[in-house]
């Protein structure tokens, strides 16, 4: 099969290597309809050093099931399916929080291990308790992008509205104009905030935000952005700020703009580990700091359902489509900021 | 009046000075009943540089209306109160969403604007809005050390485990031993939590402590401390962690010890800005931190009725009673942990 590659920073290749097998019993092989470059892919794409091997790339997918293992019971060959971004074992007892990045079974695509899901074909461990059926879909139905994103992006902005409970009268900040901070526009407006401000400086994306369900955008950042915020609340901040870009500058802005009593909720993996939350940034105005890895899995049959019905269409992040072949090049768009995510059908 | 001033580390002195007088229509003179010495009050014990002036000292009390400015509407001479650490006005925004130490019109007590509580006579901004009435108490009532808890401490710990949304089947951690983290013990008892593991390491603490609902003791600090509490939670993590101290080492243990998609609430006043919140801290395992200066206010009513109805008995923490000449010897007392907690009687 092709599968990607990276090799260092800048450098992606597809390459043909042998197809993956069943290793546990719990496995399932899904043959990949639609797969996609994530943001966070980008990180290593600036700064991963020079591997000999290649790291495996990719962990977001939807396919059909080609083979399950001997333990498999909930799934069929045939089924459409959808793959969250980690896998798990939903039975244990973080899984059963609510919290199935932490599954004591669960793990992580992109590594020699587990392999990346930018191929065309992917071993999913647990796959009873990680793989979705969507009942009554074919592979040119056009939901596949919209399915698509529920397998991270949408739930990954999902994930932040969430854990902020973003709830009616609620004003809601999000900071990042990517496809997760747009996701996370979408969702805040699902779950009924009153005001929703996106932050961002890209026309094209801003513009699909206000569509998505912004009701300001401030192009602005730092002091300036703070300011105008502050203006739009009248001085009093805003309830809830999802964090949607993992920079330093982002958070900084994120305890700048919060009101009293507010909460930061954070999906940009953090590209730091020591911030301020001391009495000046978070301590002194009672902030609460939510978020982390979105359990994806958590949210994905009632998603699922809203992209079944037509509530949401989230896959309206994804701007271009390439084949396996171009997956370098998509990388590169993305980069360029030329793409804002770029799917890639097989 | 005698009030307390503090001159440098290690220096309180109690001075004769002129009795505070109304300065807006909307304060009040308050006759001290009850003030105490605060956990906080020894950061300063510990590093303040020397002044000529010396500051007021003491944010703590209960007492009785002595005179009312000509704004103040719900008060009257003689009223017995109590005193929240803090003054707000109790009607703006972020006192409406119950964060009364965010108030647009509020402030703090222990600085020459404001005075301090350690005195025989206070002036309280906001009384209207700060102040509330206890019915049906004199001073020689036995209640008076569980009324005065109310002011602070009881209700900081009460805070923790609030925010933190401590409730029945949940896991709690408190960090430390002192009156805020016994004080966080009991609160979370009151919200029904199933397991209270209490780490501190003063027997006659931790004792009064599983008076108020300790169900564990872990003595032991770092990793032997992280281990031990895993131990006591199936290898789990605590779904709550009450950090009651406010040194690094008390925050690194809450990481070390929090569940998956648990909570660290803050009280103890952060004695640095920056610490670590990326991924290897709480981002990777969806751990939220909140906590602040508590809104004593907001639970004040309910608070002061528990009390009056014997249902809970705060007042447990203070071990040692002095005149206010004899606040010096308290602030030492407690330095040398001789002390939990003094009261002074007036």
């Amino acid at each position: 099969m092709k599968a990607t590659f990276m090799y260092g920073a800048g450098d992606v290749r597809v390459e043909t290597v042998p197809d993956p097998i069943l290793k546990e019993t719990t496995d399932a092989i899904v043959r990949v309809v639609r797969a996609c470059v994530c943001g966070s892919d980008l990180h290593p794409y600036h700064s991963m050093p020079h591997s000999e091997s290649g790291n495996p790339m990719g962990h977001e997918l939807i396919g059909v099931v080609e083979e399950i293992g001997s333990a498999v019971s909930t799934l069929r060959k045939g089924d459409f399916v959808v793959a969250p971004f980690a896998f798990s074992d939903n039975t244990c007892s973080f899984c059963r929080d609510g919290f199935q990045t932490a599954c004591i079974h669960g793990g992580w695509y992109g590594n020699p291990e587990n392999g990346g899901l930018q191929a065309e074909l992917a071993r999913i461990p647990q796959a009873d308790g990680s793989l979705v059926v969507v009942p009554g879909i074919d592979e040119s139905s056009e939901l596949l992008p919209s399915l698509l994103s529920l397998s991270d992006v949408y739930l990954t902005g999902y994930h932040a509205a969430h854990m902020a409970r973003v709830e009616p009268g609620k004003t809601v900040t999000v900071i990042g104009d990517g496809a997760v901070g747009l996701s996370a526009v979408l969702a805040a407006q699902q779950l009924g905030a009153e005001q929703i401000i996106l932050m961002g400086r890209h026309r094209s994306r801003t513009d699909l935000g206000r569509e998505f369900g912004a009701t300001d955008v401030v192009a602005e950042r730092g002091a300036g952005g703070i300011a105008q915020v502050l203006e739009l609340t009248r001085g009093e901040g805003s309830h809830i700020v999802l964090e949607a870009v993992g920079l330093m500058p982002a958070y900084e802005q994120s305890f700048g703009i919060v009101r009293p009593g507010g909460v930061i909720s954070r999906v940009g993996v953090p590209q730091y580990e020591d911030a301020p939350i001391g009495f000046g940034s978070l301590f002194g105005k009672n902030a609460t700091l939510t978020g982390g890895p979105a359990p994806v899995r958590a949210y994905l049959e009632a998603a699922i359902q809203q992209v079944l019905n037509g509530e949401i269409n989230p896959g309206r992040v994804f701007d271009r489509t390439v084949t396996i072949d171009q997956v370098p090049e998509a990388y590169a768009a993305m980069d360029a900021r030329e793409a804002l995510k770029v799917q890639i059908a097989l």
